[in-house]
C-alpha cells in the first residue's frame, strides 16, 4: 500500500488524535494540525493526499469553507463530525477533492475498530473510497453506507433524543435535589444501569452533547413529538390513571415485539455484569 | 428454627410464588391463596403465624383491609408491593398483628437473594422482625431499613420516573415510526444499552409500571418537574443554542461530581458486556 500523507485539522483534539494514531499504526504520514491557524491549514491542505476534518461541530462547516478550496481535486477530503448532512453539502461546495462523510459511531475510549461501526457517506468518493473502507475493515470495522440525510434522521433518536433522555433524568435528580448516596443504597439493578448512563453524561464535554442537539434540524420535531407523550402521560398522573397508562404501554409494545427477546437477553447480560462489577468493587 | 406458617396471598403471581418457593426452602409450610377468595382468604389469614400480602399495588389495600382483621395479634402481616405509605397505614389500621412493609428491589427473575435490596419497614414490629431479617440475610439479601414515606419519596425516582423516562424513549420512537432494525443498524453502544432498556420494559406487565407510577402520589409533581425542564431545553432547542444547553449541562455536572467516576467505570463494565454477548451471539 501507499503510504499516504494525512492532515488532521483538529488531530489534537480527542478523536482527532485517536484517528492520527490509528492512520500512523496504518503506516502513514499524520500531521496533526490545531484547528485555528488557518494559513497552517491551507498549506497542509494544499500538499495532502487525505484532509480529515475533526473539529467541533459547530465550527465545521466553517473550517471546510476555508480549507476546502485549498485540498486537491485528486485528494479526499472528509469529516469525522456526528451530523453529516451539513457538512457533506459544505465539502462537495467548497472543494474539488473526493468527498466521504465519515460518523464514527464510537467514542475515543475505545481500544480498536474491532466491531465498532462507522457510518460512512459517499458524496463524490472513487479510489479514496476503496482505500478508507479497506483501512477501516483491515481493523474490524463495521461499515454502514448511508446518504447523510438518512444518517441525520436516525441520528436524531439513537444520539440526539437518547441524549436529552438521559439528560432530562440527570436534571430531575438534581431539580428534586435527591441525594446521591439514598439513590445508590436503594437502587433497583435497572436504575443502576440507567444512573451509570446519567452518571457518564455528565462527566463528558458538554459542548459535544449539546451540538449534536443544536444543530440537528431534526431534533426540533423530536423534541415537540417528545413534549406531546410527556403531557399525555402528565395528564393520567394528574388524575391517577394507571388503567390508561397500562393501555398507553400494551398499544406500544406490539411496536417492540421485534426487539423483545433481544432487549430481554441484552438486558440480562447487562444486569449480570452489574453484579459481577461489584463483586470486583467489593473485592478491591 | 420453628415451622411457621405462612400464607401467601396473590402466591399464585410472579413474586407472590417466587417468595412461596424461598419460603418453603427455608422449610416454611406455605399457603398459597389467590388473591380474590375472602372467604378462603380470611380462614387462611386466621390460622397463619405469617400472612402476605402479594397482590397488585391498585388491589393492596382493599385486601389488607378484608384480610387484616383476622390476622392474630401474636402473627405477623406483610406487605410485598413498590409502595409503601398507604399500605403500611392500612396494616395498621385494619390489624392488630405485627406489620412490615416490604419491598423486594429486584424482580421475579433474580436467581436468589443473594446482592439483592429489601427494604423493611418495620411499623409494628417485634419478634418477627428478628425472624424475618435473619431469613432474608442468610440468604445474602441486602437489608434496608427506612420509614414508609422516605421509601416513597425515593421510588419516586429509582422506579416511577425512571420508569416514565424509559416509556417516553419507547413512545417517541414509536411515534416517529423509525425503523428498529435501522436503530440497531446504526446504533451507538450507548443507545443499545438504552434500547435494552426500553425493549425490556415493554415486555413486562405494563400494569405494574403504571401502579408503581399512578399511585404513587409524589409522582405528579416529579412529572411536573420534568415537564418543566423539557421546557427549557425545548426552548434551547428551538432557537438553536448549543451554548445554553452546554451551560445547563456543565451546571448540573457539579451536582454529579460525586458518581461520576463509578458511572464511568460502571459504564465501561456495561459497554464491555455489550461487547461480548455480541460475540455470543454471533457464535451461536
Amino acid at each position: 500500500m501507499k503510504k499516504s500523507n494525512i492532515s488532521i485539522i483538529g488531530g489534537v483534539g480527542r478523536m482527532g488524535s485517536w484517528f492520527g494514531r490509528f492512520f500512523e499504526t496504518a503506516g502513514h504520514e499524520v500531521n496533526s494540525i490545531e484547528g485555528k491557524d488557518v494559513e497552517q491549514i491551507r498549506q497542509a491542505a494544499g500538499r495532502s493526499d487525505v484532509v480529515i476534518v475533526s473539529v467541533p461541530i459547530g465550527e465545521t462547516c466553517e473550517v471546510i469553507e476555508k480549507v476546502g478550496p485549498y485540498v486537491k481535486a485528486e485528494s479526499l477530503l472528509m469529516d469525522l463530525t456526528s451530523l453529516k448532512a451539513e457538512p457533506v453539502e459544505y465539502m462537495l461546495k467548497y472543494s474539488e477533492s473526493e468527498v466521504i462523510g465519515t460518523h464514527p459511531l464510537f467514542g475515543p475510549d475505545a481500544e480498536s475498530l474491532k466491531d465498532q461501526t462507522v457510518i460512512l457517506c459517499p458524496a463524490r468518493a472513487n479510489r479514496w473510497f476503496a482505500w478508507l473502507t479497506d483501512i477501516l475493515s483491515a481493523q474490524g470495522a463495521r461499515l454502514e453506507i448511508i446518504s447523510p440525510e438518512k444518517h441525520d434522521r436516525i441520528m436524531t433518536i439513537v444520539q440526539a433524543m437518547a441524549h436529552i433522555n438521559t439528560m432530562l433524568m440527570g436534571f430531575l435528580i438534581k431539580e428534586l435535589n435527591e441525594n446521591l448516596s439514598d439513590l445508590k443504597r436503594y437502587s433497583t439493578p435497572l436504575f443502576r444501569v440507567q444512573m451509570a448512563l446519567v452518571g457518564r453524561l455528565f462527566a463528558q464535554d458538554p459542548r459535544v452533547y449539546a451540538e449534536i442537539i443544536a444543530h440537528n434540524p431534526e431534533v426540533k420535531h423530536a423534541v415537540a413529538v417528545y413534549s406531546a407523550l410527556l403531557g399525555d402521560i402528565k395528564k393520567c398522573v394528574d388524575e391517577g390513571e394507571a388503567g390508561h397508562i397500562a393501555h398507553a404501554l400494551s398499544d406500544a409494545s406490539t411496536f417492540f415485539e421485534p426487539i423483545e427477546a433481544e432487549s430481554l437477553a441484552t438486558s440480562r447480560v447487562l444486569l449480570r455484569a452489574l453484579t459481577s462489577s461489584q463483586d470486583i468493587a467489593r473485592s478491591e
